[in-house]
């Protein structure tokens, strides 16, 4: 349960303070210019280090590609790559060996395998999203040929929340700041609020949104297959996620049919929706209009503060984080959920052709 | 992608006003006695009908079983089944046969194949979901033996939501009413809305909620098969749904880490956690707690008044939809929402089993 | 592991003696017309009954679709359908209840399952092979709209064997006699030899070969999913196949390079070879020429003459198959051999579709 | 399609003359101790340059783990790894960039994919089984704790082929002479049209047969997931192979059903058959009795002699391949057919495990 997708498909591997993080992507279509620098600058949107919001952990994760390029193109061949492990701190781990973290995947993991690499979390770890995101930047590539577009922010710190739909924001201002916040104003307080849980050990949670442009007409699969059910899984599979809604998501339950249903219209020739509540996506086939989600994250579970637990034998015990950790999840997030969506829209694009006589 | 699950998998087929709908269980495990009563009586859950609140629409739906059954018991062979279509009201669709309807999948199953069944919705209808539940019985049966129990709940109606944590309900008292509502003042009140909103033509929405108790510890896989995104994956795949969330969900983010955080504790030489904020999984693996989630659901799109549209040639008109349709859907998804959860917790246990030395 | 296929998948079900025979076929594209009198005509070539060689146990096989169709076109939803079994002597079997036929799935089945249907093989039995021929049938229309043919006949039986290559006979003249064999003479003696080993209440094996014209240059997928390592799958799966070979096959290994190298060529614009010692495949990828490969069955395992055996409780015993049974599956595994054909390479073209920008 | 398996799978990624060879396994049971010397062993023995059989070329092929190990056993998460590659002379393809050699895969893989990458054939070089042997060493160390043995041999080069079955040949012997023959005479045989074919510049093909031992009674899926359909699948994807036959293969057809049949008797309280011409499997499903196969090989298709051809645009000319190439493949295919017959294998044995209750 490595592997991501059904046409574009991404295998990972990697723990935190193994040898390294990588991915192999299979599928990905022949002749893609790969523009390593956009890839790197994708990557680099998720590394520790950004600004003081996020760990003063350094990670300069480079990535190295392994095969399936030639003279700079993909060739239709399995793409492997690779992000070496540097400036792993292992020793910061040596008093987690034996103790369960609360909220974390130790235990489970301990009880599933009856052994676990308990280094940085292991493969539990949120360095793991090092293959999203390249593969997410390889997905963009393919994507940005057929001018889709996809953009995801912060709308969500504690309780500070944007208000507004998103189409009321200039997105392209979300990497302003290092919240990754397009309303300028609201992501002052979400960063104040982040520094004052960080000072006190503790950590934050909240919410990312994120706007899918120019997605044609037909993409997504009846029953099992819609194209919101794939998104959702994908989003969920990002460490930390605790729920994912489109369109008018939870409060659609608010509306009732008459005012929640978008009508269609005829605009200059093409059939599009005078409202857009069901977040471009009907009866899980998108129907051109803009794609959006909202995806919850839960604040980091490491908090440098002591907490009772169990160890490995059910003893009850105390622990105190060491290390380096975010207080808040979310700037760095973003880039991850991005490139879940890309390659979730690029795959079922792909399975769509598939379908055609 | 009519396909569901990784080894407990339902191959689904059917349309509203086709012959029938059934589908094709395979992975079952060999040796289950096939309660046919059971299975019966869960289908029957969602059979419109039940009381005022739903469509009058009568669906007898019987399942008749083709095989994988030898002397009442599966044998590890392919379950076929299939329920016929009876009692339906094509001719209540023949002005819809050039209009797309707003907010169904008319338009985008049109856009996506170039052709589509437009009686009753086609593929479309929620009439799909009866194989679902055909399938989640048996799954259940299976899930039984091993004393695990899935209890959903309609948690919400339009506004009229239950502001408490499920383990301050008697969940027996779900089907007592016609909401499948836990909390009899509330049911009253949601039933009370319902009617309203009926009365004028027009439908509301709400939420589900999900408990899953029993699971073992060490349900789910690491990176893409993290158990609560398989849950979401299935979930949304249900029509109408618009969100999930487990454990905290989009409230996750209000929480410091220091109150988020489950602290883990020795009860009686059995790891277990003080709290669940978590909702029973960690790092995508169960923990052996509860498991709960809530799923969103919209108001169903089908109202009984005018509403503008567009014809398949792009042309403006106005479609007024006739036929027996439900003003809420919640109650009758109550039983769908535990289909896909019985099949998606067994299916996890498969394959949990097969990683295994 | 009874879904066979990636894109265009086949899901099948049933028993020999159970209520029908059936499956669902996804990913069918939109559009096609289902001409039924073909896909009849195709299910009546692999019938008993059909000439005094073959099983005189009739049975009338029937197909009913149950969705996926719409006004007599496929609307690219999932293509259910049954063959109701008629006209079986279930009492043929009370002996063989508690006995393991030799050669036969009996044994295997009842040590994996604990538990299996005795009647008439159970899902064991070639009566399975229904859904294929229905499916393949399907595949075939669609390919047919691509200009691709298929053709099989039988090559083989017992030591009579056709010397030359597909290229040397008519194999439009394939369905002119019982056998299925293009050469008159070879039929004739073919035809003999099955007659005197069914005289005997024996049985006899051969082989198949198939030959498939005009798939593009392109088809197949490197490493794991090659062309002919998906026919070769799709070949085996059909019961009693004992082997499969494509190009010059097991009669490579006697060439050396410089007479097996098929040499390329301008032929007035289309690069072709000269030769097609390659089977119409290199590195897994049709290279435009003719496809050619050849399947082994061997001797049906029900003979009508006492065998030693045990039973379930391991009990030394006597068994003698009383029933209706062919001295020879050749002739009627003709057509099953091109529906496994026409399945893997429609799944395949799709397949490639799916990987292009 | 670069991933092999249905719960032990295989992700491969490389060409032959990037920056190297590598993949992930992932399903691996959790526990196992990496015999990393075993391993090791195993690569080397498809490495070049082990006699004077095989080509000069010398591969260093020296495995680095990625992942999926903490301190010396699978954790069962992910094992990555790669093999670098070294010593490749890219300067020996110059001439080859345009060319399209016979019967290799470079005209397909350009005509699919509009790109490729011309050094030592890119992806579709024999360097991909590197992969292969690795997956194949892990899944041999699992099988082997539970007594499963698996040896394949060279059975034919050319003309001289072994004529007794398996039975009669003591398998511990063949890896005494480089050929990987058991029969010592014929061995030399062997090796000594080898040489004659190599001394010419040309080279030669044959078979490779494969024994394995002790896998339970249960292992295979109905239907599609035969357990030798997919030992086939898995041998038709090695470079080269062009068939696969198990138990009595295309030779099943000369017996009679009386002859072909295996009698069951009880063997001191254990089901056994008198005979074996099954090959261990019956009705796809493993029958505890030995499981043997045959695989056919081509001859290499690189040669060092002039030969028409034609070039990227269709212009006819002519090739002489430079560089270090086998004269035959089957000596260094030996540990490929046991890799891919043991992560099959135990692939199904996991599968096996998710179906029971």
């Amino acid at each position: 349960m490595n592997t991501f997708g059904n046409i574009f498909r991404l295998t990972s591997f990697g723990e935190s303070h193994g040898p390294g993080i990588g991915g192999v992507i299979d599928g990905c279509p022949a002749g893609i210019v790969l523009d390593t620098d956009f890839i790197q600058a994708e990557l680099n949107c998720r590394k520790p280090g950004q600004s003081k919001l996020t760990t003063p952990r350094k990670e300069d994760d480079e990535v190295q590609f392994l095969s399936g390029i030639y003279e700079g193109k993909t060739t239709g061949t399995p793409i492997g790559f690779i992000v070496w492990n540097k400036n792993q701190h292992s020793s910061d781990y040596d008093n987690m060996k034996n103790v369960f973290r609360p909220s974390h995947a130790d235990y489970t993991y301990q009880s599933k395998y009856g052994i676990r690499d308990p280094r940085g979390g292991g493969r539990s770890s949120a360095r793991e999203t090092i293959s999203r995101c390249v593969a997410g930047a390889i997905a963009k590539l393919v994507l940005s040929q057929k001018n889709i577009s996809i953009q995801a922010y912060t709308s969500q710190v504690g309780s500070i929340k944007l208000e507004k739909n998103y189409t009321q924001y200039d997105l392209a201002r979300t990497e302003e700041n290092a919240v990754r916040c397009p309303d300028a104003a609201k992501a002052e307080k979400m960063a104040k609020l982040i520094m004052e849980v960080k000072a006190q050990g503790d950590t934050i949670g909240g919410s990312i949104s994120c706007v899918i442009k120019n997605v044609p007409v037909g993409i997504g699969e009846p029953a099992f297959g819609k194209l919101h059910a794939a998104l959702g899984h994908a989003m969920l599979t990002i460490n930390a996620a605790k729920g994912f809604e489109y369109g008018d998501g939870f409060d659609a339950g608010l509306y009732w049919g008459s005012e929640h249903n978008d009508i269609f219209y005829n605009n200059n020739g093409q059939i599009a929706t005078r409202t857009n509540h069901s977040g471009g996506i009907q009866g899980g086939i998108s129907n051109g209009e803009d794609i959006y989600f909202r995806v919850a994250f839960k604040s980091v579970a490491t908090i440098l503060m002591e907490q009772p637990t169990v160890d490995v034998t059910g003893k009850e015990t105390v622990l105190c984080a060491r290390g380096r950790h975010d207080a808040c999840v979310l700037p760095r997030a973003v880039p991850i959920v991005e490139a879940m969506a890309a390659m979730t829209i690029l795959d079922y694009i792909l399975l769509n052709q598939a379908k055609q006589v």
